[in-house]
Formats: structure tokens, sequence, C-alpha cells
């Protein structure tokens, strides 16, 4: 039973407060905590689509899971507990691979005191699926959504935008204590990480709420790779900022005075900017420098859109 | 966005009163209510191995992965609240398959409760992939395991053994109920649902107990699947209900006394046998109708082995 999950995966697993029961049981049992509720994500990372094992190896894609799925807790400032993982391995060189892909993961989850408290292995005559679902805890009724925004709010980010295909998408660091930090002090209505793109994750969290954004051009900050990779494109660093996606960072609604008092702070170790604020007319505005509005066209990855 | 999962599956969804945030948002928000564990499993299958799609349709891949996970939860006696879905799915059909998929698991998700709080839908060039997620409650340290059994614990089983592969390891029914209503009325010091064969899910749990077993052959419960599956093969009926797997019935260690009474009151709508015990010397036995013990080699469903 070489792959079976526990044999070899158990000892390198370092101990986890919360953790009742982990790997090698039909399931796994975890602690909440009482009043909490339980917050839980799934993203499923596909060979050839979100990696090319060839070029980055198992360890880079375990990370990535890993660190993608903690984003989401992040984005609802839920405190992560425990992770499952599913792969679909190519049956040559498998448990080598899982192996690599579990090693990739530890120093995250031992950064983050996430327990990796269970999962599925299997062999298949495809390609590696790597599938991660992660469970967090939230104070009851505590937990950001993408609902709560409101016309007038000011909209936050964290960090810099654009270009992570260089290598961001698999070194990011998940926001998880800075969103932990933010909900402890200051009033947040809404938020979303970008995954997909600035362009289309604001449009998601302005539909969810029922609102509308305008983005003040200017004041996006560019990464210095959406810079670097517009040299190579026919784009401007904006517009990679704006589309590329897997940035995951944070995008907050907030009232303006809860906005001014943050950004004046600045208490997190990376930068926070104000971009924009949300509308309540419903319609998603670039405004340039020169003081013109232009529609924003979201635009990212859009999952299964060429099928 | 043809597969964001959002925006074809939420109006299938039946509404569930512990979910208090689901499908669309970043992660799903599950009320486990107070004093409760977190039990969470999964378990993903792959097309070619766990199911040929073309054979079987999209409907019946849905509905056994979603009973695979159940049958997790029914063997640590958690209640299911909900479960998480993400589909690798392959580019050609991709949303029919998935709007399939979830269909063969609304009338199990709604019969057990369970909510469909969130998942992930991706295209790919590969082959299907579902890997599901599923998260249950129990009373705080009330949850059933390995673990527990003792020697002279006697051993238990749901059901009938063997030849599932004929249809029953897409249509079973996972044992959720059952377990609700043993863990109630009688003390179960140890249980396993049989996945991967009655001889190899025993040996886990022997060996997970620190105990041998010792099965009586004759009174092992052969289905008529096994009968009928052991014309068209050189094994038993017997061979098969040792080693067929993907039963997922529930086999349990528990005192002899409460064996008894159990037996006497057969309280579920479904058979309870007993087929042996809990020994102290960590051996697998198989006691033949004369009386002869022979060694009972743990034979199965390998994941991984021929790798």
């Amino acid at each position: 039973m070489e792959l079976e999950f526990v044999d070899w995966l158990k000892p390198q697993l370092p101990p986890h407060p919360l953790l009742k029961l982990g790997v090698g049981d039909d399931a796994a049992i975890l602690d909440l905590g009482l009043r909490q509720d339980c917050v839980v994500t799934t993203d499923l990372l596909t060979e050839g689509v979100d990696f090319l094992l060839a070029e980055c190896g198992g360890e880079r894609v375990g990370r990535k899971a890993l660190a993608v799925n903690l984003s989401d807790l992040a984005a609802m400032a839920a405190r992560p507990v425990g992770v499952v993982v599913a792969l679909a391995l190519p049956s040559q060189g498998a448990a080598e691979l899982a192996r690599q892909i579990i090693t990739g993961m530890l120093p995250l989850a031992e950064h983050f005191k996430v327990a990796i408290a269970g999962g599925d292995t299997n062999c298949w005559p495809g390609g590696l699926v790597v599938s991660l679902t992660a469970i967090g805890a939230v104070e009851a009724n505590n937990a950001w959504t993408r609902h709560g925004a409101q016309p007038g709010d000011a909209l936050l980010v964290t960090g810099s935008l654009g270009g992570s295909i260089l290598g961001r998408h698999f070194d990011f660091q998940p926001r998880v204590e800075e969103a932990l930090q933010l909900q402890h002090e200051f009033e947040v209505h809404a938020a979303i990480d970008i995954s997909d793109g600035l362009s289309l994750d604001v449009a998601r969290l302005a539909a969810a709420s029922g609102c509308g954004v305008e983005l003040e051009a200017a004041a996006i900050p560019i990464a210095p790779d959406a810079q670097r990779l517009s040299k190579s494109t026919n784009k401007s660093p904006l517009a990679h900022a704006l589309s590329d996606g897997e940035d995951f960072e944070l995008l907050l609604a907030m009232p303006e005075a809860v906005a001014r008092r943050l950004l004046a702070e600045q208490p997190l170790d990376i930068p926070l900017t104000r971009i924009g604020e949300m509308t309540l007319k419903k319609k998603l505005w670039l405004r340039q420098p020169g003081g013109e509005r232009i529609a924003l066209e979201p635009r990212g990855f859009e999952h299964g859109k060429d099928s």
C-alpha cells in the first residue's frame, strides 16, 4: 500500500493542538471551539492549466495549492485550522510526487498553524490533479463576505497587482495574518481575494453587494512584475494589474472614515492602498488621470470560458 | 463564465438550515453548533479507475462521490452537515457534465440533509476527476474511531458483502442513519466502513486498535451479488465477500454483552451479523466451518498498489 496516506505522511506532520484525530482514519476530527462558525473552501489545481509540472516540480504545486486555499479563508477573515488533500497522481513515480507535494505544503502549514488533517491519494492514467479543502473558524457571524459593501464605501487593496505569472503565483504569501489583524481592529463591509484579476473580482464583489464601482486608474498599485511583463507584451502595466489575476491580495470595502484611519495608520507590514469607491449605480467605471471615466471591462481568468 | 459554480448551481440547491453562507463566495460558512467536533473527510474519484464515464454517466458518478464521503462520516458516527465539490472536467461538454454530476448528488444530499456548500469547477485537457470533501458534526469526543477495539470485543457487520461491482458500488446507501441510531443506543468501541474489502479493512481496524482478529467464515453475510459474480470468476462467494470492497457497510467492534443485546433487538432496517471477535494476539485468522483456523490475508483494493 505504497500510497496509503497515513503510512508515509503521518511521521512528517507536526502535531496540531486542534486536531483531535487526523490522517489514517475515515475522517479527521477538528476542535473548532465554542461559538465559532466553520468556514470551508475548496480549490483544485490541474496540470497544464494551473501549473506545468515538468517546469515547476511537485513542491511548488503543493505550496500553491495550500496557499490558494488559505487565501480564500483570508478573504473571509477566518483563522485556518486544517486542510485535507486529495491527489490524482500519474501512476509513474506517484509516491515520490505525492511526497514532494506534501513537502511543499509543510512550511506554509507550519507558519499558519494549519493541520494537514487527512487526504486521499489515488493513481490513475491521467495527469496530476491536486484538490485541497481548507477548514477555518471565525467568531460566529463575524466572517467577511462579498455581500456587505455599501455605496460610498472606500475600496482598498493590499500589496500590488499584475504579472504574477513571472513567479509570484507560486510563492505569494496568503494574507491570512493581515485579514485577522484588520478584522480585529477595523470595520470591513465586504472582502474578496484577487484570484482571477482585479477587474473581474471587483465586479464580483460589486454584484454580490448590489453596488457599482469606480476605480481610480492612477491609484492602482502596479507590481514591478507587471512593469517587467509589459515589456514583452502588447499590454500596459495597468492592464496587467487589472486583469492578470493570481495576485491573491485582499480587496476590501469599508466606510470612508474607517479607510482614512486605516490609511493613516498603515498597520500592516504590507501597503494598503485606496483604489476607488463603491457607487449606488450598478456600473463599473475606471477614472482616468485626466478625470474622464471609461467603462471597466471585467477581464481576467475565467474558469472554463473556453469550453 | 460558463462554469462559475454559483451561476447555475445555486438555484438548484435546496436551502439548508446550518448553511449560513454557501456557494458563490470564497468559502462557505457552516454552523456546527456548540460542543460539537468538526469531522472532515475527502475522497477523490478518477475516470477509468473508479468509474467508466461512457458506461455509467455523470449522474451515477456524482451520486457515488457523495455516497462514498457520507460513508466515511457514518464510520465515525458523524451527522453530515455539508459538502464541497471540486471537479476537473474534460473541456468538451464540461458544463453539461458538471450539471449531471451535481444532479446525481441532489437526491442523496436531500435525503441526508447535506448542504452542497460550494465547490470549484475547472476545465482541463484530461479526464474527469471528482473530489469531494464532506463536513460532519459529532458531540464533542463522541466520534467512533478505528482505535478503540479491545480483545474479546465482538465484531459485527451491517448488510451483506461482495460483488458490489455488479452495480451496488454505484447505488449503495451509506449507513449514516444506522450509525447515528447505534451510537445513540449502544456502546461501540471502534468502527470502520468497508471500502476496500472486509479482510483489508478489518486488518486496519485491528492494527489501529493494537489487537488481532478471528473471523468466522460461515458467519460472514455473503451478498447475492457475490454469489452471482462467483459463477463467472474463479473465486468463491466467500472470497468475493472478503476482498471485493466498495461494500460501504459498517464494521463495528463492541463488548460481547452489547453485541448480544444488539443482535437480539436487531434495531436497524438492515441485518446486523456477528462475524468474529477481536483477539489479544495481533494475528488475523479465518475460522473454517470445521473449526480449523487459517491465516487471513488482507486482500482488497489497495490504492496505488500497482505504481
